[in-house]
């Protein structure tokens, strides 16, 4: 209770540790060391008493944050606008957040974690720990926390949220209806880092832009234009596919004014890459190490990075072709079988048997398909995470691909029938838009209050005899603990939760754009639902999960190929179904081969595109030899800037500009 | 005479300065006073009589490179990897070049261009300098060459030859008929620099590719293969479709490895639009300042930045719609007309008249069209030379485009005449072709002999009462001085000479794509003109004309752009022509609804790749940002840097690695 008093003077409790309420024996209780061990590292500690568990809370101070950056050699933007080493004396040469901070929650998670785990028995011998009924021997220069996690003492550690911050948030954000696609970006950048901040002003972004086309559709699907008619979805076609390539090139200025203003470096290509692995030190290290090793001999090195880069490939390109494979050998059967089902039979009772058959039976290939997608992944050597992500995303989003087009497809093309077209259509955006954002909600609030309801009534067990009521809940801490971790529904230590947003945001924007000429007012309807989708995920991050942890990347990464490549299907589905529209009668016939070439000339131009990122621009020796020389650069002159820095702002402040 | 003598313990001469010969009077003659002063700044001045003109040869030490190079603030590759700024203390942490010397060609031309031009009358007070018949006077502060080339006394001053360099190439490289594409590339930069050594490295790996589809165009041109001769074709479209695609990801991979061979740093994108700005000091500089001056009202400077983009992207938007409506509307119906003469006239004679005056008219209309681009862009405010020029690359492209290929179309495909079509892609390729490289040879040549003889001429004429013979050639400068300017035919300011070669190669490639289904054996043609191209052109270099002036362009620029626009075009019109091919009975009829939707989507799949490139990708404040910064730190750590790089150096030779 004390320390709750003190909360408002202190820095906010941001990490939480789990560990289980244990009988206080005597001899070293491990718990007490680690509290011990975090306080010495300069930790603030709140421990909270749950119903079986037992919180520790931690906070730091600015100071120990920076001397945890300092030891991790963290890149931090300085005032010139150079990314360089982080020095504790030199603070003052280092841009402040915009909240007045000096480390982002990204920078500030990083050294959290290094500090919890940075905590090692110092001294010569073992230490032996007690703990409920067994004996923990720490070894020396082993880290605590990875040994009590082991054996099961420290069940967990989750960033927790902070209560000031998300209520705001809550207030201006999630429930603040009046501005329709504005959000506050700075404060959701403070609060969740970069990956989530840049998603949700995509999103804030797409819908704002979705409203022209929106009001044009209904225009094209309500008015009579005449003799015009005819004219009118060719123009809707064409304008909508300027729309969508003008809005991706805009996206993406915006999305580097945004990087610019949040004071994060990030320059498309091999810059990225160092960034990236800058992230994973250890990993990075043992890369600078092996270069330098093999540097005398340079012709060696280079055939050694030629053959594993096109090995690499190689293995790319083998799971590839595999996932690609079995989507049309398995998928596209199975697809095509159902639309044609649904097609073919008459009795209502049977469609709806048949679609709850067919729902269940995607739920489990969606499943076996990411399943097994994430396991040719963690073959692949791949270089960083997010690069792993993205191959992820474009095997996932295949499956998912085939699984929302290809009946659409069907009943456009084969059977022109337009009227089932545009039902499902409908059905897919207002109804199963609208139960997903339910499911969204409603699922981790299920699972809340499940993991809650279990641990009371484990509670219950325990303490029969004791006192039968009491406020269960006084900690918010242990209610955060019961929410689910903001994760992806497939593969989930490599994405986070925002691989089902931008799965959703794909899916529709394909939908809508695919289909197009089919159905006009489809736009007006994904607007509708995306203001709506902008609060829902914004209530999800804040109230339904976890504070998530924070990311480095800070572009929409693999979406964005995504999108354009719809935008070129797009293009020849619409294609497709002004001739399925406007011909009727049929009598403007292809004969086979005239089609014969026509789908030549398009697999064609899909190769070009296709083959042109197979190859790699830059060879990766040439890409090692530049991060290593930045690197060094940049270490080696990190102090004497800094000290420059710091001198010139000096006058700059006193207002004399330097001379010249 | 005694200076030739001791000529080769010295550097080589390499720069030219063309003065006309005088009758030497009392006072302070001119060109003495050059020439002092050229002593001054530390030059090696050797000086010759020509015919009608004075020659003064310049040579620099590496000393007083050096220094020039310093005051420059060239930035320079470090033993370390990185770009710094160039002290001649600090010389030894600076990379050499693979022939031994410590500036590369480009440097060197910059430095002797920062040294001409620096010479300033430092006294107070005007200087009066005499020429032949009128006295020049000095103002303080002037730069002397710029006053001489005003008043007509200094003619010229271009780079010239090293003899014995240029000799080894003549025969290693120019004359070696062996090594079929084989070339010395790292002689040809250390000699030319970057950009010529990057064309001649683009045409050697090209035709080494092209022997592959010359190989397979000749297979399915003599060869029979029975019963799948109906899919010889298509196959073949494929194969070299693919071929196309991958030699292109292939030359940028080789593009950045020889890059990385030089160690020049060019990163694509904003990377290198700095590198461009530092080349033009002066623009930079005070692009600098004003970034300063401006810099406290950050939301001010970012409306400027952003309204100069836009206006900047309005005039060119303008610019490429001047003309490509001039184009379609101007050209388009010319060669459509004679296409459509050629085919209905009868009689060979008229035949011939007619090409006459087409030929002609052409020539003419190409004139206009290059003078009209170079106008137009010289409007608008691009932000560096190779900008501008790419600029030039695209509009002048488009003319030759048209001109080159609407023509065969028209053959191909309303007439369906192949013969005709064979017989001009033959033409084109074989007789075109050879006439091309003996004209690019004989031309210069020609001017040569004709400037010589005109000289000599007037030198009879002037010394007409002297003794008659004498060796009039005693020197090669002279002899340099007569050959003509390696420069583009269109827009001599913007380009050089490769202009001219690049669009020769980018016309065959055109050709031999776009048509490879109607005449595969073109590319074996394409394959054997381009062998004797390499050497062509080496030659024209090396003997017809004069040195050409250094560029810093490290990439083929718009050229590859133009290659990958040619690949996809080339998809659509071998699709046609199969078409036409194998559709000789007319059965496989497409009615007008349907070839608008298909024209349509063509149209649409235009605009996606058109569109996505109007709108960069990062604005322009973002991107001044960031050179400012990368700028600043630079300045400020570079010293600093050297010092410790030169240190670790020393270490590093006597055996000691640097500690840990």
């Amino acid at each position: 209770m004390k320390m709750e008093a003190i909360h408002e003077e202190q820095p906010p409790f941001e990490m939480g540790v789990v560990v289980p309420k244990r009988i206080v024996e005597e001899g070293i209780d491990c718990v007490e060391v680690l509290v011990d061990e975090f306080q010495k590292a300069g930790l603030i500690v709140g421990r909270v008493a749950g119903l079986n568990d037992e919180f520790l809370k931690l906070a730091a101070p600015v100071e120990v944050l920076g001397k945890a950056a300092a030891e991790l050699k963290l890149k931090k933007r300085t005032q010139i606008g150079v990314d360089l080493q982080f020095e504790w004396d030199e603070a003052d040469a280092f841009v402040k957040q915009s909240d007045g901070s000096l480390f982002s929650w990204c920078e500030r998670f990083r050294c959290y974690n290094h500090m919890i785990c940075g905590i090692v028995n110092k001294s010569g011998s073992a230490i032996v720990l007690k703990s409920d009924c067994k004996d923990v021997s720490w070894e020396p220069r082993e880290p605590l926390l990875w040994k009590l996690e082991k054996e099961g003492i420290v069940k967990e550690v989750f960033p927790i949220h902070d209560e000031i911050k998300r209520k705001q948030l809550l207030k201006c954000w999630a429930l603040n209806w009046w501005d329709l696609t504005n959000q506050p970006l700075d404060e959701i950048y403070a609060y969740y880092g970069a990956k989530i901040a840049i998603y949700f002003a995509f999103l804030g972004m797409y819908t704002n832009w979705l409203f022209f086309p929106a009001a044009f559709g209904l225009l094209a699907q309500l008015v009579d234009f005449g003799s015009l008619q005819l004219l009118v979805l060719p123009l809707f076609f064409i304008c909508i596919i300027s729309w969508a390539v003008f809005f991706l090139q805009f996206w993406k200025r915006k999305n580097s004014t945004l990087l610019a203003r949040w004071q994060i470096c990030y320059s498309v290509g091999a810059e990225s890459a160092y960034k990236y692995m800058d992230t994973e030190w250890s990993s990075f290290h043992s890369c600078a190490g092996s270069i330098k090793m093999v540097g005398a001999d340079k012709s060696k090195e280079k055939e050694k990075f030629q053959r594993e880069e096109w090995f690499g490939h190689m293995l790319r390109f083998r799971n590839d072709a595999i996932i690609i494979l079995s989507i049309i050998c398995l998928q596209l059967p199975f697809e095509l079988a159902y639309a044609h089902l649904y097609e073919s039979i008459e009795s209502d009772i049977m469609k709806f048997g048949l679609t709850a058959v067919y729902l269940f039976a995607i739920q489990y290939f969606t499943q076996i398909g990411g399943k097994v997608s994430v396991k040719l992944i963690k073959v692949e050597k791949n270089e960083n995470s997010e690069y792993r992500a993205n191959s992820l995303i474009y095997k996932v989003f295949g499956l998912y691909f085939m699984q929302s087009y290809i009946g659409l497809l069907y009943h456009a093309i084969l059977h022109r029938n337009f009227m089932t077209l545009r039902q499902v259509i409908i059905q897919r955006l207002i109804i199963s838009e609208v139960l997903e954002n339910l499911m969204e909600n409603s699922l981790p609030y299920m699972k809340y209050s499940y993991r809650k309801y279990r641990a009371v009534r484990n509670k219950r067990k325990r303490e029969k005899g004791l006192a039968a009521r009491k406020s269960y809940f006084n900690s918010r801490v242990e209610k955060e603990y019961f929410k689910p971790v903001y994760s992806a529904s497939v593969g989930e230590e490599l994405e986070d939760g925002l691989f089902d947003e931008f799965l959703e945001l794909a899916l529709q924007f394909g939908t809508i754009m695919m289909f197009a000429c089919a159905f006009p007012p489809a736009f007006a309807f994904a607007a509708l639902n995306n203001v709506t989708e902008i609060r829902a995920d914004a209530l999800k991050i804040l109230a339904m999960y976890r504070r998530p942890v924070p990311r480095v990347a800070a572009t929409i990464g693999a979406w964005l190929n995504i999108f354009q490549f719809l935008i070129v299907v797009s293009i020849c589905t619409n294609c497709i179904l002004l001739v399925c529209l406007y011909d009727r009668e049929g009598n403007w016939n292809i004969s086979p081969g005239l089609a014969a070439i026509l789908i030549m000339e398009h697999v064609l131009l899909l190769i070009k595109f296709v083959f042109s990122r197979i190859v790699p621009e830059e060879p990766d020796w040439v890409k090692a030899n530049r991060m290593k020389n930045a690197t060094q650069a940049q270490n080696m002159c990190s102090k004497q800037l800094l000290r420059n820095i710091s001198g010139r702002r000096g006058t700059l402040v006193t207002g004399t500009p330097q001379a010249d």
